[in-house]
This record gives C-alpha cells, sequence and structure tokens, in this order.
C-alpha cells in the first residue's frame, strides 16, 4: 500500500472508528442483561464499566478483520462485544486497590469507587464470564467448531500464559527489565488481545492458515505501537486529555520501551512496527484501508 | 429404589466418593498448567487454591451423571476438572478481604494469605478463564456441539443471573430474608454449579430432554439438602471439623434455613428434599447407586 493511500487512510479513520464504535454500543447493550431482582446491583455495575465509551479499538479489529473475510458484521460484532466484555473485566481488575489501586478511567470513578470494592470483583468476574457465553452462542456462528476455536483462543490469548500472566509479570516488575522482557511481558498483557482480535476475522470467515497468520503478525506489531504511543502519552501527556492518572510507570520504576530506547528510539521503534504491520497484511493490505491506517493513526494519538 | 438398598449404597459411598476424587486429581493435574517463566505465581496460586483436596463433589456427580449414559470416564473427568476450576474460582474470590474476609479453607491459609490479594484476584481470575479452555477442547468431547452446550450452560449457572449473583445477593442480604428468598438465593449461589454437573452427563451422552430434566431436578433438590446441612454444620459444628470458621451466618444477621425453620424444621426439609431428588432420578434411581445415596450421606455429614 503506497504511502498516500495509506494518508488518505489514515484521514478517514477517526470516522471509521467512530461508526464502529456505534454499531459495537449496540451490540454491547444488545447482549449484556438489564438489571433485574435482587442481583441487579451486579449487572448495573457491568454495564457502568463497559458503557464508558471509547474507541473500541478491540471490536474495530474484529469488525475489519472480519470484514476482509466476507463474515457477516451481525457475527463480527458479537466476537467484537465478547472480547470487549473481557478487555473491560481485566480493566475493572487492574483498578483494584490490591492491583493499580486507580480511581479514575476515561474521567469518570473506576468501577469500584462508584460502586464498591466487592461489587467491582463480581462485576469483573461477570463480565468474563459472559464473553464466553456470547461466544458459544449459536448467533455468533452457525458453526460450532468455530464457536470452540474462538473460545479456545480467547481463553489461551486471556489465561495464565497470556493477558493474566503478563498482569502478574508486571506486577512484579522491576528496573531490571530489558527490551526484550518488557516486549514479551507488553505482548502477554496487550498484545494477546489484539492478536485475538486480529485473528477472529480468519476464523469466522474460514480463512486459510495463512491468512489467519498474516493478520496474526498484522497485531503482533500493531500492538507494539499501541503500547509505545500509551508509554509516550504517559509520559507527556496530561490526566485531562487521558482520562486517566499519568506518569505511573516512571513513578513506579517500571521499564518501558520509552524508558529503555528514550522518546526518539521509542517512537523509531513504533514507526518501524507500523511499517512492518501493514507489509504482513500483504495482499489484504489494500483491501482493508482501517487496517493499514490505524497504525499511523496510533503514531500520532494524543489521548 | 428401596431404602434398604439405599442405606447399603450410602455405606459404599465414602469408598466411591474417594476414588473419583483420586481420579480428579490426576485429571486436575493434567490440565492444570505447571509454574514456569514469571507467571509462575499466578500458576503457583491457582494450584495451591485447587490442589487442596476435599471430596470433590461436583466432579462426582458428572462423573455418576456421566455414567449413566455411557459416557467414558475420561470425558467426564475433563468436565469434572473445568467445575472444580470454577468453583475454586469462586472460593478464592469469596475468601478475599472485600467479600467475606475468610483467613481459613479446609485448614489451610486461603490464597490471598498463602499468595497476596492482587496474585488471589488473578489465580482466580485464570481459574475461571482455564475452565471454558478445558471445556472447548476437542478432547473433552468429539462434537463442538456438545462442548458449545456445556460452555453455555456453565457460563449461564455461574454468570451474572447465576452463581455471581447469588454472591451479590448474598452480600446484600439482611434478616428481612423469608424461606422463598433464602432458598432462591442459595439456588444461584450454590445450587446452579450441581445442576451443571448434574446435566454434564446427559449433554456429554447426548440423552433425551427429559432425562436431562431428571438429572436437573435431582440436582436441585439434592443442592437444597447439601445447603441445610452445610447451614446446620456451621451452628453445630467446629472450625476443627470443617477446616474453616463457623457460626459466621449468624454473627452477620443472616437468615439461613436454619435460623428460619429451625434445627429440626430444617433437618425434616432437608430428609424431605433428600427423598424427592431420588424419585426425581425415575428409572435412574437403581442404575446410580452413588447418585441415589449421596442426598442421605450428607445428610450424616460433620464436615
Amino acid at each position: 500500500m503506497s504511502d498516500s493511500a495509506i494518508l488518505a487512510a489514515k484521514a478517514e479513520l477517526p470516522k471509521a472508528i467512530a461508526a464502529s464504535a456505534k454499531l459495537v454500543d449496540s451490540a454491547l447493550d444488545a447482549v449484556l442483561p438489564q438489571p433485574a431482582g435482587r442481583q441487579a446491583r451486579v449487572q448495573e455495575a457491568m454495564r457502568y464499566a463497559i458503557m464508558a465509551g471509547g474507541k473500541r479499538l478491540r471490536p474495530f479489529l474484529v469488525l475489519h478483520s472480519a470484514r476482509l473475510f466476507g463474515v457477516e458484521d451481525t457475527r463480527a460484532l458479537r466476537v467484537g462485544a465478547a472480547i470487549e466484555a473481557l478487555h473491560t473485566y481485566s480493566l475493572v481488575h487492574d483498578d483494584l486497590p490490591c492491583m493499580d489501586d486507580d480511581d479514575l478511567r476515561r474521567g469518570r470513578p473506576t468501577t469500584h469507587i462508584a460502586f464498591d470494592e466487592m461489587t467491582a470483583v463480581l462485576a469483573g468476574d461477570a463480565l468474563l464470564t459472559i464473553s464466553f457465553e456470547i461466544l458459544a452462542d449459536a448467533r455468533t456462528h452457525p458453526s460450532a467448531d468455530v464457536r470452540c476455536a474462538l473460545i479456545a483462543r480467547l481463553a489461551e490469548a486471556s489465561g495464565h500464559s497470556g493477558m493474566i500472566g503478563g498482569q502478574i509479570i508486571d506486577m512484579l516488575a522491576d528496573a531490571s527489565f530489558g527490551v526484550e522482557d518488557v516486549i514479551d511481558l507488553q505482548r502477554r498483557k496487550t498484545g494477546q488481545l489484539f492478536e485475538f482480535s486480529c485473528e477472529a476475522g480468519p476464523i469466522l470467515g474460514g480463512a486459510s492458515p495463512e491468512d489467519r497468520a498474516r493478520l496474526k503478525a498484522y497485531a503482533e506489531d500493531m500492538g507494539v505501537v499501541f503500547q509505545i504511543t500509551d508509554d509516550l502519552l504517559d509520559v507527556t501527556s496530561t490526566a485531562e486529555k487521558t482520562g486517566k492518572a499519568v506518569g505511573k510507570d516512571a513513578d513506579m520504576g517500571k521499564q518501558t520501551l520509552v524508558t529503555l530506547l528514550g522518546l526518539e528510539g521509542a517512537r523509531a521503534e513504533a514507526e518501524k512496527r507500523a511499517r512492518r504491520a501493514v507489509a504482513a497484511l500483504g495482499p489484504h493490505a489494500a483491501r482493508a484501508p482501517e487496517l493499514s491506517a490505524l497504525p499511523f493513526f496510533l503514531l500520532d494519538r494524543d489521548a
């Protein structure tokens, strides 16, 4: 894909992201329970945590990776709702006092502040549980083999060696971490869910192993771009813009690619990864301008 | 099934439970990760929490409900491992300071005491996640439709309207709760997982809806027997015997069927339910002496 084509697609991306987020919010509203009965409090907390707006980046990746392989939006959006529920559970638990102890997320009180700690633990558990419930439902895909493939991949990506493994490594990390250590940690902690999101399209569409590998490789580099730009924001932005506390990594003596490579070095690495992500898409790069533009869009982000 | 046949089966039950628990412990050892790499701590905590011995009652129900319908033990034991992982996650999270704040479980320090609170939250999350990973794996059953049916049923049983719903209701419960309220709460909090365990057999065996309904009805009454005898123990036993704190319900002003019906009334209700559970099995009662004897075995339990 040419630089000028990517530039043009990047200009259109905010609209595409907003359109996708609107579809995802509708899908989430449809699959989440309406608070009812004595258990209403936990259902309200599930909705509070997930209905916080945002770019819905993971469902965006599912939607566009699915369209590449001719998958109906309704199916992709259910998978998008599942990954967003799973991502949200991880935020709710990460914000708890025994973990990051954050009071603010997207400019609003975190779930354990708006409700209480017990309700936040349970709402997180329920969001994790419902993500598998959504995937197991025949409305997600008529083939149970496809549904089981999605469930197995999501469990692997988010489990003890994936996202949860990354979270515990992050909690125990210290100043001795080098570049490879940080990349491994971040690939587990945030990258694995991006990889699931991009592989969901080829899985739903019954694509070839080669195509699935292309989308996975794209996601791996895109995830590094996301993480570096997130770490850059942590250093350069304000709480007002990001809606959460900033400067926490440095305060806690944690290494990131920014502390290890410097601002310039980290930015150069992100740019290299952005180009490599698009290259990994191969023949699909031009057919999916939204995916091709995304890493470059992230390089410019200020929130 | 005659009273004398049940009496005979009850005498054999401790051996049957011990034999099943041994098989389940092997299955758990096989499906749980070996601690490795920087994330070892969360994997160690998963094993610490689940490898605490015990009767493995839920996997016992899966195993014997599965044998009724000609299902191979290897498959039933994988489902048993999944339900035990899920049950264990719920205990780890329930024991947290923000919930029941228990330091002791089965005579050992609870997971957040033996490790720390953060690790306990993450180990619980990982046990919940792995339970769905086990079910999605083709080794559990060759039919993906069967695997998705198990996943959907487990998610429903353990989710916002099932076990988690019961947990939040329990946390918010007060002295105004009547008999029907308590039965509803306990059916969600503990009964739903028993129902899943007993329905897993007919699901794995492709049994008729009638047979599935029989096992479900059995589980519902068996669950009430379990809960009443648990509540009786909370009043009459010692921490030494049960391996956990006792007398907590009364201390916290919570209603149970024992506080509402009295010791004699609660015991009479449990006996009525035990008989009804066996009757619900219909033609299968005599073919599954382990299931038929279990409710009566629970009536005698002292731990």
